[in-house]
């Protein structure tokens, strides 16, 4: 595997936006450290670092709801990733499909 | 304009992920603290805070590249956001239209 620690250069860990290949809906944003990359790009499917729990985690290790990668970018700092993937059930562990189903109600001028 | 002071609780920088509503496209990551965000409702433009330049800054402000925002979510644990804009020209300060531009080559087993 080719070295990806100029990802991690700024910091242990970066965050990541994972997003539906088919509906292209973002899912959620979560944290990668080396490790979880590593683990991601190896067997395809999406590896965080919980902060809260300080450990790494399969996504869908416990609820099933996995995450084929199916596209990897960087951005231009190489400090923020982008996965598009397949996501199996919904992405939130409150149930909804995608964690940002807090619409803020927003007019101009509000 | 309501009280979003819960959003900026955990921390003071939460991450905003951009997104063109017209293509789907996720254009970049960002951070905004509690003044942006609220000048990001009160105008309709997406504000953000420079964390290299400590400052806030209307993006687009030098490039002409503003973003227009159409929706805005927060996610399950009401520390990121999601906007939704109409995106004036090209998103990337590189000139690409996402910042998000870099594949990382990934294959199965690699």
């Amino acid at each position: 595997m080719k070295d990806y620690k100029y990802l991690f250069e700024k910091s242990p860990l970066i965050p990541v936006i994972a997003q539906d290949v088919s509906t292209m809906r973002v899912l959620m944003l979560a944290y990668m450290n080396e490790e979880s990359f590593r683990l991601t790009l190896a067997t395809g499917y999406a590896h965080y670092y919980s902060r809260s729990r300080n450990a790494l985690w399969k996504k869908g290790e416990t609820s099933g709801h996995f995450q084929q990668v199916v596209k990897v970018f960087s951005d231009c700092d190489n400090d923020t990733l982008l996965l598009l993937v397949k996501q199996t059930g919904s992405a939130c562990h409150t149930g909804n499909y995608t964690c940002f189903f807090n619409e803020i109600e927003y007019k101009e001028g509000n």
